[in-house]
């Protein structure tokens, strides 16, 4: 079976055809800049060059097009027909409160992310315009949704209630939602595997850590805390994003700035977190580089970001009461080791031990490590992530009938389970490395 | 030395007149409903029954020349001349950056304090107005102003600056303030009492819980992190204040009610919390007893109230790698068992080991106790906070001259220091349980 998956966002869309029956991904790719000048398509093919080109396109209809063409194009495809994709796995962002596991595509379903754009106005548009334009070029394929926020529709009311008037809860919908579900169900699943657990018997802290960044207290392999909210925003420092403050900022900043409500809130999401504080800085690797140059505001982008995952584990560990593992994952996650050096330091009192020499060595996305000293009461893992391959195997699952059963497994539960095309490209980094 | 002590609100204004030769208060009291109908004065003199009247005053400076006259009057009053008043200390809620002690107010610091009427628009103009009318009733003596902020000034700016555009800092002074100082810096130096310490060798949670809500993070003694915020509102769940949530909640809930971000905040401040929740009640004692009659919704603002309180001793005891005690204060912290019980439990592995029997006998003001079990790593106190002698002794000892200076020391550092009228009444109250 040969499934394509689609994450199409307001000006990027990304895109993987996978062959279940080999587990591998046939092609892979990316395009960006979409809507804007010089919209180009980034097309990977394992064992082959990149092709890269400018393209002519404007819309995700247009896009979508130009995808499935790709993908057949005797030059740059690895298919002959637009029929030899049998299903397609759309990312949604915003499930809402309806949806705790990922759904064939009905006009019901399409209809239900419409009507949640205002809860996810940058994301839940795109992805509905992606998913119409996939089934008007795909129309007699199934279609299924992926929702970042369905992984968490087990947390308690405790954790998604906010301390607002309870009316805006039962009139808007206004809750904790939670996001990046997908990455925190893949590394929480591992994590289980490398403590020699079943899923349901872990309770760990998985950190996913790129441009967005949330942190998730996971009890019994369930979602039971999360940091990001009603919308993506909240919580931790992240590339532009804020994370959590004042909400009284908000105000005083309008009247200083005369903004507009909505307009703070674009300061918060776009010019703030990493940014903000820098003024220059958005990739943590531009920070660091800063900071081996002295810049003082980097120093202290890099501080603050640190201190505030700091007290995310730690409140965390203290919700969970008791913790097995924390995990990093995502791009900074995986080989930002000077962030996980700082955020694990001087936990010892509270079960945490890094080793400093297996942290500055796990910096791959091809590998999973233990980072933590082997007499550390909570161990400390490095995950790699693996969205993708969650979309494929919930498309494979709805289609065979047996998502959500109880026999149901990932195979990434398997405590055998490898990722031959990483763990190939981990060979090959140690072999250059020498 | 007989020292007036103001507390003005922009509705209520507190007073003690105190005697600080015999280390007593002379006479206290509060005037309520200022400017609106029924104002009146309940002035409370020790061994006399309590005092109270409806009063024509409609400002400040009416209130000011009541209380004067109150204080001196033959029948309710505890001195002859006004001339006897030789000081008066003022809290001052912001005190902005400028400030990291109390200070005596001299007309460029009164222009400061107005001038910081912005950041803190509820509670400065009010405290202004109150100094004014001090300053007019009691010309001829010092008047000294005890901020709320000054003890959270040595923060580091990686805990005070948040991921926002640098630029609100620099131009409008966003940052991390901290507030109820008074009361964290007493129950600190009596932590360190309790637990055979010096003040700058411990570090602490002390946990402030009233109506308004705050944790700070002491690391050798001094605040190193905390709850609130530029203003009030950040942090944990209060009687009616939100603490922290997903900024953008603030521009969804404007355009669902069309409301100004200005009215949103407004709701934050005044119409969440443990209200917004429970939708009726803002006394913990009414939620308890709701909680009692099976009422789901008091239930579940208690349930999110102690996990966020949960969340933060995690998050502090992080923040500080090592904690020699929890302390929780205020009237809440001081009597509500319910809440410490909830709080304190399942954190065994972070080293907090609650002792169900002692917490649940630690129910009164006037008496300090211990609440963790003999060998639990981290103590627990409860110790009830005495704001107002942190005025008193400001006070005396900007006049004396040795405020700030090397030998300074607050009389309540002292191992063998008593609150002989709180012994007094706990005697009582031990008295009265039979």
């Amino acid at each position: 079976m040969k499934i394509l998956v689609l994450n199409c966002g307001s000006s990027s869309v990304k895109y993987m055809l996978y062959r279940w029956g080999i587990r591998r991904p046939l092609a892979s790719g990316v395009v960006e800049r979409l809507g804007l000048e010089g919209t180009f398509i980034k097309h990977k093919v394992p064992g082959r060059e990149i092709h890269q080109v400018t393209i002519p396109c404007s819309s995700h209809k247009e896009v979508a097009a130009f995808i499935i063409q790709t993908l057949t194009d005797p030059k740059t495809g690895v298919i002959k027909e637009p029929s030899e994709i049998e299903a397609c796995g759309h990312r949604v962002v915003h499930g809402g409160e309806k949806f705790s596991s990922s759904v064939l595509i009905t006009p019901d379903v399409l209809e239900t992310f419409r009507e949640l754009a205002d809860l996810a106005p940058l994301h839940n548009p795109p992805n509905v315009m992606g998913i119409e334009a996939a089934q008007e070029h795909l129309p007699n394929i199934p279609h299924v949704a992926v929702m970042d926020t369905s992984f968490h529709q087990t947390m308690p009311p405790a954790s998604y209630i906010y301390a607002v008037p309870f009316e805006w809860y039962l009139n808007y919908k206004v809750r904790r939602y939670g996001f990046h579900g997908t990455s925190h169900l893949y590394v929480s699943k591992r994590a289980a595997v490398m403590l020699g657990k079943k899923p349901d018997e872990v309770n760990l802290i998985t950190c996913h850590i790129g441009n967005g960044v949330s942190f998730t207290a996971i009890k019994k392999g369930k979602s039971f805390d999360h940091s990001m909210g009603l919308t993506p925003l909240e919580g931790l420092v992240m590339g532009t994003r804020s994370g959590d403050l004042d909400p009284a900022i908000i105000d005083y900043i309008a009247n200083k700035e005369k903004l507009t409500c909505h307009q703070v809130i674009n300061f918060l999401n776009k010019k703030s977190g990493i940014l903000g504080i820098s003024g220059k800085y958005v990739d943590r690797r531009d920070m660091h580089q800063a900071m081996d140059e002295g810049d003082e505001r980097a120093w202290l982008a890099f501080r603050i970001e640190c201190q505030r995952a700091k007290k995310y584990l730690g409140a965390y560990m203290a919700a969970l009461g008791h913790t097995d593992a924390i995990v990093f994952t995502a791009g900074v996650g995986e080989r930002g080791w000077e962030m996980r050096e700082e955020v694990c330091s001087d936990l010892e009192e509270l079960g945490v031990k890094i080793d400093a020499e297996r942290n500055r060595n796990a910096v791959t996305r091809n590998h999973e490590s233990v980072i933590s000293t082997d007499d550390s009461p909570i161990k400390i893992f490095v995950i790699p992530t693996d969205e993708e391959l969650v979309f494929v195997e919930d498309v494979v699952a709805i289609l065979k009938g047996h998502y959500g059963k109880e026999d149901f497994h990932y195979s990434f539960e398997d405590p055998a389970y490898v990722n031959e095309l990483r763990e190939e490209a981990y060979q090959r980094e140690i072999e250059e490395q020498g």
